[in-house]
């Protein structure tokens, strides 16, 4: 039975059967996701990341209220990709906000990752999720990452907004880890405004951007200089300001049809990686008996090496054709 | 003209510049590795991998500093994945400490990932570097990672014997992250124990292990129980007993079987992932003028999913045949 028709008419608990068969990396799931994709590409993908202990899901909480409370609002989903969220079970570990001041709210749905895309990766699946939200007719996608990690930054390049977050008092470790989220930014906030040390964080962030911009022409080449923002998610201060960044932001991309090319370069990635993993899928099972077992176990050995013993994987096929 | 010669030799100039090649994906680099890949398999990598903060260089230095004071000591390697490590240039933005303990000693070699790994993934670049120095002599090779994202948890798991490393005060959000951590640990150490909350931390910690076993029951299956020692890097309180626990949780891969199971399993993921690149390289470029950009032409106008386009390329691609 087709989920779609249900999906596609809105009902949120199809739209959840989805997901989780959409995570489980099963035909069904699969299947379903290339009928509704044709209702794809109308959602902002909006990529919220930062240290753990910066305060996204908060902030996240504070900017989904408002916007809902805006005139004609937009529906709205977010995906938490985040060990340390309260969405994803982290919260069992601490007493965390619950985001249950958005639980009563039919415009919002909140899906946590639970399994961290064991099949096809963290990108894959998070794109995926996002793919079905977006058919299902959200018009804003938050994706909350923490940040630190290759395959969370990725996930959240892939954004058409991407959100740094920093806060003050965060220690030199993680201090150092914002270079490389510097350069995926399309919007900075510092979080926990009303803390000492706030303004200082804003100044050095404002710095570190100046500089990079002084070296990569960033904003130049594109036509979007970086807003820097100073928030406190806690009493809701500064948020009016990044709703209204977060939306300048996307009539830019809009605009200036960066929008376009950002579909495109994701598009393309989406591809390579679905190519990877269905080729791969497909030879190894086409292998003569044993052959593959046999592959391993010389590299195992030490008689070969993993890249030698490939080629000569592929270059037998190719004869046997 | 070949570095394999030099490299066996123990000139460490050859070395780096190999590792060098092998960073960034060269043929040279892949041919030379190829070459050395029999002269691997002696070393023990150990993956050391905690939050940002938790103090792994420094506790890394002593622990090579100890290691390397001893009779008979191994030629050890160092590998910093992380993006917040003084190795990796994070240094730039905080005064940390610099390795240069270590520097003046012929037995101890150390490399930072400056590239993250785009050529075919984080955890396979760092595991051909680890190969390399392997290859090169190294008895021990120590594997940093900054152990809040997927891929550097990916490649800490890796390793033969993975330390997850803790410190007190670290805040929620970062004790939230130790969960997923906890699950690939073979040592847990909590670092800065003059500080502070060190025994409530560590005390929290054996009970999350005592949870986990009596869920698990994973020490009862394989015959290890997972020590956790209490450390401070900066005296060098408690890393002699660290370096005891890396010794006997060697002992006890080598005498269970264990060893070789973590070698093939690690293997088995290598030879899967190259095979992925390597599939997709070949399958792109032997596809008609223009095939593959208008399948991603068609994905980006939504008239077709990624995974449904993928199985049009493959199919046609058989039917050629």
């Amino acid at each position: 039975m087709s989920l779609v028709p249900s999906v596609l008419a809105g009902d949120r608990l199809a739209l959840a059967r989805l997901l989780s068969l959409i995570e489980n990396g099963t035909p069904e799931g699969l299947q379903n996701l290339s009928k509704l994709y044709h209702q794809t590409g109308k959602a902002h993908r909006v990529g919220i990341t930062g240290a753990p202990g910066t305060g996204k899901s908060t902030l996240v909480n504070r900017l989904v209220q408002l916007l809902r409370a805006q005139a004609d609002p937009p529906e709205i989903a977010i995906v938490a990709v985040d060990p340390s969220s309260p969405f994803t079970g982290g919260a069992i570990l601490g007493d965390r906000i619950r985001m249950r001041d958005l639980a009563g709210d039919p415009g919002i749905f909140i899906r946590s990752m639970a399994n961290r895309g064991a099949l096809g990766g963290l990108a894959r699946t998070t794109s995926s999720l996002v793919a079905a939200m977006d058919a299902a007719g959200f018009e804003m996608v938050f994706i909350e990452t923490v940040g630190s990690g290759q395959a969370e930054v990725d996930v959240a390049s892939a954004a058409h907004t991407v959100v740094v977050l920093d806060a003050p008092g965060m220690g030199d470790a993680i201090q150092a880890l914002k270079a490389g989220l510097l350069e995926i930014a399309d919007i900075v906030v510092v979080n926990k405004g009303d803390l000492p040390g706030a303004q200082t964080a804003a100044q050095a962030l404002r710095s570190a951007l100046e500089l990079g911009s002084a070296v990569n022409q960033k904003d130049e080449v594109d036509g979007w200089e970086i807003p820097l923002l100073v928030t406190t998610a806690s009493t809701g201060e500064g948020v009016t300001e990044l709703a209204s960044a977060i939306g300048d932001h996307r009539q830019f991309l809009q605009r200036s049809g960066e929008w376009t090319l950002r579909e495109r370069a994701r598009v393309e990635r989406e591809i390579g990686a679905v190519l990877r993993e269905r080729l791969a899928e497909k030879f190894i099972s086409a292998q003569p008996d044993g052959l593959y077992e046999e592959a391993i176990r010389r590299v195992v050995a030490r008689e070969i090496s993993p890249g030698a013993v490939v080629e000569e994987l592929i270059d037998r096929a190719s004869e046997e054709r």
